[in-house]
Parts: structure tokens; sequence; C-alpha cells
């Protein structure tokens, strides 16, 4: 019954053995491994970008920090929602890494729309040099509230970002999520809607850490490789993020794992919504926000049941309802759902 | 036959198999899991420092970077070596994540002097705010040339930092391959001897990626937690990290295979002097740098020997003196390196 | 007729002469010329605060990144108004000296209020070390709507910040006009408030170019100068500056300005008031903010009036109430206030 | 006799009358006064470059980092000599500015050489990503020791940073005392050999405190006035910077301060070497590095005179030799050059 992030359970058994598969021998560091050679085949082919610069790092933050500071001035503004991940959870990582660029949320909701978009843009640089300049647009898909854009939307908002001549970067820690949802492809879901760079999450759907940070542009390369040895995400042993990336994109192990995701939040909502649970937002991935009395969350909390409160704490009223948020990752026993759920409903 | 770092080589099946052993159920991310606790507790206790604060990252250069960023002011110098993997090999690393502290090379040579410390410290803040102040000193054990400190000249270098309020890190990257072939205990290569911060490597020495940053005033862990976070070096699958550390501190396998890897190098080393190769330095630890005729260079390169020339290149008169550098890891089979002594014999 | 800014208008003879005057002989550079001892002794005086450290810059935003960036750490973020100088018009210059501290702003109004104060502070740290750590509190007195917090106001802040162990700066680029329109002594305005560290507007005033940085606990002293000499901001012909802020607070002079200042502010309110003008905030020192219909600004324009359209374009329905700023400084002379305002009044 | 440096002294009167002339009435701020305009007019004749983008700032630290960071990226190293003031004098500055570049000491002489200088780039760019890149060079005209590179030297200089496609920097704090030295044009010190951006010095030279940045060509532009702005070295009062700059430019007051400068110095070396004083480097400029026994400098500090005392203390034996820096500027009268003198006969 443990629902608190899909980093918390373990990863499957093909990326196990895909360490072991790659200890084999001796290999050259920083990239130059054979494995790595593969992995960017792999994603140009799965992205049908054949011209990508694809580079692998261990934390999403770090594919966030990395990919934004190589689209972004550091006198610039960053463009995104208020919950965003790069906004609420990198304690000023952006910010280090541009060199000082500001993050501008566009809205306190769980997506941008392109009139919101619109607006924030048309709000900066309305003071000359005093103010901070027009910068990227970052996306979350998934989004930080378990809400997937749609393709449109998302061309929709990169029309804006085009319009206003600013890259657009999509952080995609729960990209399979959203693809599978979607039912799209990583083309569609990508560079066809005019993102530029793309935060390509593996940690979150079950690999150990590794995250591929993907630019459509290979003009933004070597200086990105410059800003990844500069802030020590260079890994020596590189070999062991390349296996957990290669075998995370072979035999669908990346979609199907989503997919398992996907549906243990679905039935897991169903479950919440039988017993009352009411969604501010719909759940479409793996993540899900439900309110339900505080008397409640105290009995599950009681029973062993793991997962973050997200407004309001565990104390007060035994009536009020409280917001928490649920996630399933793809490891999550069927077992164990149905058992959270008997619990809810007494 | 490879010995271009010990980076190269696989990691032994120990550490695998705590990844599958850590790989159960579910636990809390980004530093809260039991095996973290067990790392600090038996790194408090092989380091008689029972009040360390104890970190984990995954690549040397984080720890550097982030140790250094934390015991170092911007407007001060760091005093290194010149051949330092901090000066030479990371980008400007330190000079990013200080915002913009300098590094002064106290010497050429492999390891500085108490003297040669003392005129380098002197030699700052001799301009009032006009150039950098003095800052830490950061000390390589091993050296990058092969050399161990010895615990004597560590008490006098610390006891110059000292004398003018310097911290003092120790970049450890080889920190087991250094301890074993000095034979005393951590304690007296570290905090006994004045030293405040060590990069602790694991890397090196077996496994995948994980390095401790140890503090053994506790006074610089929240700081440290900050920087950590903000520099996208906090894992949230944490527990992997946990688990390699743990693996290599258990049952001696840290020191287990840096004395393989310590014993590999000199019988390397006694092959290559048999053979008329010139040291520059006495090897003592993993580390060799050996100066062959730049044909028999060119043959080993034929047969398939890998390793680094460390000045000048492979083409040129075939008599001339080239120096290259050797590696040994813990894995390196012995009958690989009597093929490389044969082939070196003709 | 120019309303423009208070940066738009001369000296008073008094600050050249003292230029004339400093222009004597030899002086040592960067600070320790004779006049910066006696603007020392002044400012400690006039704060009744013998202990405090004060500095002089250029422009204030110097003033303001270098005092902030003594009091915050890069992983906070400082407490401020949208509308604030520090988030609306130093291109990031915050972001930049503090190493990537975050902005947040705690209202969207000219002043912020102790609740609103609070509920910021509370909205901060609620995620462990993922987000940004609190840091300091920034309040702009003039605010830059044209209000002046009150003392009492101050001090709720102040004991606010307090509660939270938070520094408190304020950016007093207007510091006198607020002074004089409250009518009470520096140090109750100040620290005696709660209020750490000022940066002490002089070139709106009546300067060429000159701020102070006053620190009251003078601990701060060492790390600004390192800061300033870094920054590119510390003088070698330091006395030019001394020489202005001397003079400036010399005879009453900046109090002299401020109040005539407040007063043709006071007098063109008074005059759009009766022209029908609307104010979206009561003027309380020398900047208005008012509204007129479209075809009034229009035809001010076409008469030469130079001010600031503060929402909306010069073109459109010639009805549509648009707001505009009106800056007055010391040396605006009284007949083109009253020409302004003949022309108003059609 | 107050020899200290060249921003000990007064302004001309010339100076101080085009503060009062630009003290007239109202003038938009941040550089859009109608002075600025003439002055990049007169700039761009002056160095016969009718596209260069031309700034002002207030120091020479900020002419050279914002310059410098312009040209330079985070992962790169600056070539300069060891006695350069951007490596010296400005506390980390250039580091700060830059967002983390290093500085790489060419020569600890005067000035670098051709083989030098590509000695030093070719040292850099040996390890991949590793290390870092090489970028600009930056050459200090007059340099920090007194001597003046000639125009040959600097083609030569150019000649090698345009073969590694590097941008050079010309720190010239004391450009027109170089430029009369040589009696070249100002094309002729600087595009006409390589150069790409100068830090153009007033303040040494008869300004209170004004430098231009000028970029040869106008793609720098724009990136300069974010970093200039976000630096916090844009003046509001842009007019009184603008005003100094004109009439340092007109009726020859440039030249002519420089000659009279470099003649006071040339009158006061010779009687240096009259008296048995040894020269480390033929002075060329404004700037003397001469050697006297201690005892000399001792009566000479006794008598009132004022310099620094370049190595060593004015403790010790006697007889040694002791290096001083003696630095004329525009306004040293020249009674006190032969008081000096004589007092230096005995």
């Amino acid at each position: 019954m443990h629902f608190a992030s899909d980093n918390s359970g373990p990863v499957p058994q093909q990326i196990l053995d895909a360490l072991a598969k790659a200890n084999q021998g001796y290999a050259m560091g920083y990239g130059a491994d054979a494995e790595m050679a593969e992995v960017t085949a792999r994603i140009r082919e799965i992205f049908e970008a054949p011209e990508a610069a694809v580079y692998l790092v261990a934390t999403g933050t770090a594919a966030n920090v990395l990919a934004l500071s190589t689209l972004a001035q550091p006198w610039q503004t960053i463009f995104c929602t208020r919950p965003a991940h790069i906004l609420q959870d990198e304690c000023n990582g952006p910010e280090f890494f541009t060199g000082g660029a500001k993050l501008t949320p566009v809205t306190d909701a769980d997506k941008m729309t392109p009139d919101a978009l619109r607006a924030a843009i048309e709000g900066e640089e309305v003071r000359g040099v005093h103010g901070p300049q027009r910068g990227p647009v970052s996306l979350s898909q998934v989004t930080e509230l378990g809400t997937v854009y749609t393709v449109a939307e998302l061309e929709a908002l990169g029309a804006v970002a085009r319009e206003y001549g600013l890259p657009v970067h999509m952080d995609g820690a729960r990209f399979a999520n959203a693809l599978v949802s979607l039912g799209c492809t990583p083309a569609e879901m990508t560079w066809k809607a005019g993102v530029d760079a793309v935060s390509f999450g593996g940690t979150k759907n079950g690999c150990l850490g590794v995250e591929a940070v993907i630019f459509f542009d290979p003009k933004h390369a070597q200086e990105f490789e410059y800003r990844r040895k500069r802030g020590a995400h260079l890994f020596s042993k590189h070999r062991y993020l390349s296996a957990q990336m290669l075998a995370y994109l072979s035999d669908d192990l990346w979609l199907n794992n989503a997919r398992a995701a996907n549906a243990k939040a679905a039935q897991l909502a169903e479950g919440l919504r039988a017993a009352g649970a009411e969604f501010t937002h719909e759940p479409q991935a793996n993540m899900l926000f439900a309110a339900l009395p505080r008397a409640q969350h105290q009995a599950l909390f009681e029973a062993g049941a793991v997962y973050h409160l997200w407004d309001g704490a565990l104390d007060g009223p035994a009536d009020d309802l409280v917001t928490a948020r649920f996630v399933c990752d793809w490891s999550l026993p069927e077992d164990r759902i149905r058992a959270f759920l008997a619990l809810l409903q007494g």
C-alpha cells in the first residue's frame, strides 16, 4: 500500500539483468561505451529524429536544469506552471545552472493554455533591458497534477512559443505514462508539436536512475556536453547508465511499465471514486489527487498505507476533506491495491 | 590488457548482489532509505568519527565540487597541485559550484610540501580586497601521479592550513588505494591529520558510481544538503547508492579491492622496470607513469594494449621516450598483465 | 513638464561644488579617502547606529543586489512585493549576485501586510530540501506605487520576519522621501523596526550617482567588501562618491530635496484631482499614479509633457481611462507644474 | 610627491565643467541621453569603426568583466599574463561574471609572446570535455609593468588568436598612455591588429570614473546590454558618464593628459636613473618599476613621498635593493617631481 511516489518501488529484473550484462570486461568511460551508441540510435529511431543529440544523466533534476541552461540565457525568464517541478522541487537548481534566470509561473493550474502563455509572454519584456527577457517555455508531461496535455494542446502551445521565437522544453519525467495515455507517437508528442528539448525520464518508470536529454536540433550538442561535465553529471562508468536506458527501451519495457502504472492508477481511482473521493483533476496517467475526509486518512495511515497529504495536515476536524496524492508505479501488486480499497470501504 | 583507467573494469559481484538485495519492496527516497542509515553508521565507525556528516553522490567530481563549495567562498582561492583533478579534469566545475572561486596551483609536482603551501598562501591576500582571499587546501590522496602522501606529510600540511585558519579537503577518489598503501587508519589519514572534508571514492575501486562526502564537523551538514539538491545530485532512488556503498564497506571489499589493484600495479611496475621503463614517480598505489621508447608503445598498441600516453604522441621518432599512464583496478586478470609484460619483452 | 522619473532632473549646485572641493590634491583610492570616514560618521549619527557598517556604490541596483546577496543564500527565496524593483527592474540581478536565489512575490499590491508575509513564508520550506528555503524580506520604502509604509507597519513586518529568523532589507531608493513623509527618525524607520540592511538612496534625490549600503550589524562588513569588489562596484576614485554623499547629508540637503519633491508631487496631485484624475493609490511621497482619459494623455504628450503610461498604450479609444506615473524631483520648477496643470484643464 | 597611482590625483577642470554643462534641464536615463549619442559617434570616428558598439560603465573592473563575460563561455579559460589586473586585482570578478571561467597565465612576464600564447593555447583542450576549453585572449595595454606592446607585437598575438578562432580583449585602462607612447592610431592598436573588444579607460587619465567598452563587431551589443544591467552597472543618470567621456575625447584632452603623464614619468625615470635606480622594465608610459636601496625608500617615505613598494617591506637591511612602483598622472606638478628627485639625490 505504498503510493508515496513512483520512485519508491523496485526496478524490474530486466534492468538488473542489463547491469549484469554490461558488467563484462573493459569499456571506455564518459559516454564512449558501446551501449551508448545503441541508446542514441534507439532514441533517434523511437523519436523519428535521425539528427537528435542524446545524452544520459542520472537524475530528473539534472536533465531539467542542464537542458534549460542550454536553452536559456541568464537574463531571461522561463515560462512554466506554478506547480512545475522546476519551480517547486529543484531548490533553485534552474536558477543556479542558468546563472540566474527567473521562472515565471504562467498559471496556478496543472496546464498552461495558449492564452495564458501568451499573456505571460506579453507581460515580460515590457521594460527594455530592465526586466527579465523572454526565455524558454517548459511543459511538464505528465503534469504535476496527474493530467496529460493532448497533442493538440501541445501544438497550440508550441505555436505560441514559435511565434515569439522561444524554445520549448518538455519535462518528461513521466514521458512514457503520458505517451501511453495519449496513444500517440513520441514524435507527435514532441518535435512535431514544437518541442525542442526533452527530459526523457527513466527513473520513475522502472530504472535505478537514468534520464535522457534529447535535443532535436544537434546545434546544442557541444554546449550540453560542457554543461554536463562542469555540472558533475558526466559518469565515468557510463555504461551502467547506458545499459539501464537500453533495457528500458527494449522489448517495450518502458511502454509496458507505463501501461501497468496507468492501469493500476485507474483501478485505484475507480475504487476511490466508488468510496466517495473527489478528484480535483481527472487522473489521466499514474498519479491521482483525491480528497477524502480526514478521518479516512487517519484510518488508512494507521493501517499502514503510505502516501502524501497534498494540502492540510493529518490532525484536525475528522470530517474535513483533505486532498492526498497517490502515485502508482509499474510494480504495485494488485492485491495491495485491493487491500487498500478494502480498507477504504471500511 | 586494459590499463586506461580504474573506471574501465567491471564491478565485483557483491555490488550487483547488493543492488538486487536493495531492490525489494518500497522505500522512501532522497536518502531516507534504511540502507543510508547503515552507511552513515558504518562510515562513522570506520573513521572513528561519531559526529561526522555523511552524504552520497554518484560522481567523484560531484563529491569534490560540492564539498569544496561548502568550504570555500566565491572570493577565495583553493590551494591544490597543478595536476589536481579539480584543476585539470572538472571543466571549471569548482569555479561553477563555488560561484567563482579561483584555484591556485601550489606546485607542478605530484605533492605539495608545507613550504610550498606556505609560500602559496603567503602569496595571496597581499592586495587587500583586490585579490582573491585565501581559501581551502585540497589534497589528492592518491595523488594524480600515483604517489601517496605519508601521514606525516599530511599532518605537516594540515598544520600549515590550521595556522592560517584554512579548511582542508581531501580528494580521495582513490582513498582505499592510499590507505592500504600506507597501512594506517582512515582517521590517521584524515581528521587526525587536520582534514575537514573527504571525497571518499567508491567508483574507481569497484562500485558502479557512488562516492561519499564526509564532513568531520557536522556544522556543514545542512548547507551541504541544499547544495547537493540544487546541484541536481540528490538521488530519488537513493537506496541504490546506499546499497553500493554498504556492500563496498562490507567484508573488507573496499580494502581487498584496493589491495588487489595495488598488487597488480606493483606486478606491472616490476615488469615494466625489468623491461627498462623509467618511472618519473615511484608508484605507490595502483597507477604508474612509465617512460618507454615510442616504438614499444606502437607495438603494444598494435597488439591491443589500452592505456593513455601522458606526454607526446604515438607518431614520432621511434627511440624517443614517451611517458604513459597505466592504471590497474581490482579486476585485472593476472594473465592479462603477464601477457602484456610478455609483449613488452618482445 | 518632465515627470518621467526622479532620475531625469539636474543635481543641486551643492553636489557639483562638493565634487570641485573634493578635487583638490591627492587621495588614496578605494574608500580610503578622508571624506569616506566623514560619511560613515555622519550616517552612524543620523541613524543613531554607532556600530553600523557603511559602504558606497553608484547605482541603486548595485546597493540592492550587493546587500541582498550578503543576506541571502543561493538556495533561499527573497520575499518582496510583485511591483518591487528587485523583481521587475533589475534584469535578474538579484538572482545573479546571490548565485541563484529566487524572489517570492508576497502580494501584487504596493505593500505587503504581516498576514500576507506570514502566508508567503509559511508557503515555503514545505518540501524539505526540495524547494527553496526561506530567505530575507525586502521592503521598498517609498513603495513602487508611491505609498509609504508607516512605522507601525514596518514594525509589524519586522516582527514577522524576526519570528522566522529572517533578515530584513529595505530598498530605500527614495528613503528621504519616505522619511519626510512620515516625519519619523531614520532609526525608527529602520533598525528600531527590525530592518537589518538599507539601500540608502542618493541618486534619485539629487546626487549624480551614489547610494549607501548600511548594515546595522557590522558582522556583514567584511563579506560585503569582497562582494562589492568582485561585483566591480568598488570605485578607485572613491572620493567623488564620498563627496556627493557628504554634501547630500550636509545642511539638510537630503531632507530639503525630499520635502521639495514631495511638495511638488502634492501640488501636482491636487491639480490632477481637481481635473478629475483618479488615483489608484493615495500619493504619499513624490510619485503619483493617476488615471486620465486617453485623449488627455494624447493632448498632454503633444504639448510636450513627459511621463510614462503605466498601463495601456497611447493609441485607443479616446475616453478610456489610462493610468500614468508622474514622478517629481526636487528640481521641478513650479511654473512648469502650473503650466502642466493649465494644459490639463484644457 | 604622490606617485601611488593614477587614480590618486584630481581631474582636470574640463571634466568638472562638462558635468556642470550636462547638469541642465531634464534628460532620459539609462543611456538615452543626447550626450551618449555623441560619445558613440566620437568613438566610432576615433577608432575608424563606424559599426562599433559603445557602452559606458564607471569602473575599469566593470569594463573588463562585462567585456570578457560577453566573449567567454563559463567552461572556457581566458589567456592573460600573470600580472594582469583581471587575474590579480579583480577579486575573482571575471570568474563571477563569466559564471565560472578560468584564467590561464600565459607568462609571468609583462607581455605575452606569440610563442608563449601558442604554447598556452596548445596546453588546453587536451582532455576533451574534462578540462577547460580555450577562450578569449586578454591583453593589457599599457601592461601592468609599465611597458607597451608594439603594434607588431599586437598583430602577432592577434594572428595567433585568430588561428585558433579565439576573440581578443584589450584591457586599456591606460589606453591613451599606450597610444601616445606608440604614436599609432587607435585602429592600428586595436581592430587592425585583431582586437575584438576594448576596455577603454578614462578614469586613470583624468575622469572621475568612466570607461568605455567597445565591440568592433556589433553582434555583441544586445548581450552586453543585458549583462551590464544585471551586473548593476547601468547608470540611471547616465548623462554624467557621457559628459565625462565626451569632455575627455574633446580638444585632445585624453591625448594631452596621457602625453603629460608619460612626460612626467620620463622625467621621473631620468632622475631615478641618474640617482642610480635600476629598472626591471624599461618604462614606456606613465608607470615605473625602479629598485633603490631600502634606506633611500625609508628616507623618501619620511619626507612624505607616497608610492607603493612592489616587492619587499620597508623594514630590513638598509642596503638591500627594493623595487617600488611609481605612477604619474597628468596632474603631477613638476616642482613636486623635482622636489622628489632632489630628496633622492640626498
